[in-house]
């Protein structure tokens, strides 16, 4: 209901409607209505009232409202349910929780501020109060191996990607999934998921975006090794909009990938690569890849893997620090 | 304490030890010792007593106990922790929801009877009550990648064989994880994980086992297809000891994989294999494997898909299923 008021009073405009008139066209009475504006007021938006007029809409909160997040939305199934909440420790946590007790596909868990946020490999990743993109989706894909489950956080970095870009914003993405702008980190994503080992139970894609960080909210140690849209933009970015569009843009990604299976998307990564082409040093993480090596990378493989040329052979790596060496002069 | 009690009385054999000497051996009331022996006869045990001797143990339930099965267990971590219940809809599902909550590495879901039992594919996995071994574990592999999961799979499956074999049945593996027994099934593996992308957060293996399964116990349809230990046996079998010794065998293979890692379980899993070297069908069952085909199976490579020769060349299967086809006559 409160969206239904906030969706009439937008369509206003800058012109006002009366109370009688939004308690007629919602079938409620003016003591509802009276109440939801007043619990829309306490959510943050600036509603003004006169006494002729009636009421208009003369500001949103910058938060991830459900409400803000759906007006934006134009997807089927992403976002359809947004569990949303001002400061969590995780969203990850919280959306592995809902999907194990049976939360629909595409449901969304979006919070202003997360206390144990975390990256790859257990880091730390975080975002101050209300200044960034802190969500994640739970996906149930259907006839999808684990195995496969690298390509959907490959397809979450092309997302990420695109959405900056109808933001004003280039960006690049570093294997396996970091999106660096400049450079720069701006972006952490966790792909997690319950399977068993011939099916994906589910997924849940965690994604962290600096959007309207500023210089002085990074820690000293790594302002120089991290940036935000902001930033890059010289202006705020509307973080609603921002990730209404990403769900849009990852809800068309995915229905691609079924029909046409991962190939065009793994061309995408291609393309917004900054690591193919490049001498990288590669740190094992596990007994998969042993120590540290040097190569040059040349390509993903079907699974994501990064392919990495050395001396003594190709080298397929499937987890690890991927760092790009400084090229050397001619 | 009922435990102590019960390990006392099994350590005096034939003999009976009195109230007395249990209440002082174990520093307990001699009317806490009469109560613990209550619990222990409505839980099964027949404890018979005479006013001058005192107490002796005269019968065991057939139960899969924690102390029946702690008995046999020579393992450092698998089923140190032992979640009992007469029954319950899944001991995967359980295990799952403990893993989640934070229990510990090898800690066991045990149950006599299970409501929705479910195997590979989502098959469904039917055992009478108090006749098969059905049981979960729940490790926390470190430095384990997913895609390394169905190793433990193919683990576990050379676990059954082995305990099997230990109580004089003889056994062969149907690639991945299906025991057969005379050709025919006897034992459900279904192996499910949470893990990021670079690492497990825990697997549960699901074992369950037709132990004293008889002929009239199953159902019409499968009776041709499924036979039990017993069967095979040709006399009951000891079902805690079974549980307690596949256990330690699990760990100890647990522990040579940590060691020497996958490739001597790969190997043992040849040796067990009844699919290599026969000609199969292949159902794909995912994208991953496009629709059926035959050809011979060859071997298994380090990741544990089937690798079968077919005339348009090798092909690598990762999920699907897998029938051998009737020998050709020479």
């Amino acid at each position: 209901m409160r969206a239904d008021i906030l969706a009439l009073l937008r369509s206003m405009g800058e012109g006002y409607v009366s109370g009688e008139e939004i308690a007629s066209r919602l079938g409620i009475s003016r003591t509802a209505v009276w109440k939801h504006i007043q619990e829309l007021r306490e959510a943050g938006y600036e509603i003004e009232s006169r006494s002729r007029n009636g009421y208009r809409l003369m500001g949103s909160p910058d938060r991830l409202l459900p409400a803000e997040i759906e007006r934006h939305l134009q997807t089927e199934i992403l976002g359809r349910h947004i569990v949303y909440s001002e400061s969590t420790q995780s969203t990850n946590e919280d959306a592995k929780k809902l999907a194990a007790a049976g939360a629909a596909d595409g449901t969304v868990v979006v919070t202003e501020f997360q206390g144990d946020g975390h990256g790859r490999l257990a880091r730390g990743w975080f975002s101050p109060y209300g200044k960034g993109a802190l969500f994640s989706v739970i996906l149930r894909p259907q006839f999808a191996l684990p195995q496969e489950a690298p390509k959907f956080t490959l397809l979450a970095a092309v997302a990420v990607v695109k959405a900056m870009k109808s933001c004003g914003v280039e960006a690049g993405i570093k294997w396996p999934n970091d999106v660096l702008i400049d450079g720069k980190k701006s972006t952490g994503i966790l792909t997690e998921m319950s399977a068993a080992m011939e099916c994906i139970n589910y997924i849940v894609i965690g994604i962290g975006v600096n959007v309207n960080t500023d210089a002085a909210d990074f820690p000293e140690e790594v302002r120089k090794k991290a940036t935000s849209m902001k930033l890059a933009a010289g202006h705020s970015i509307d973080r609603a909009r921002f990730v209404g569009e990403l769900l849009n843009i990852l809800e068309r990604l995915l229905h691609q990938a079924q029909r046409e299976g991962f190939a065009p998307i793994l061309d995408a990564w291609r393309r917004d690569s900054i690591t193919l082409g490049q001498d990288v040093r590669v740190i094992g993480m596990n007994e998969a890849v042993d120590a540290t090596f040097e190569g040059r990378a040349v390509d993903i493989d079907a699974y994501g893997a990064l392919l990495v040329d050395t001396p003594q052979g190709q080298r397929r790596v499937l987890a690890g620090d991927v760092s790009i060496r400084p090229q050397k002069k001619a």
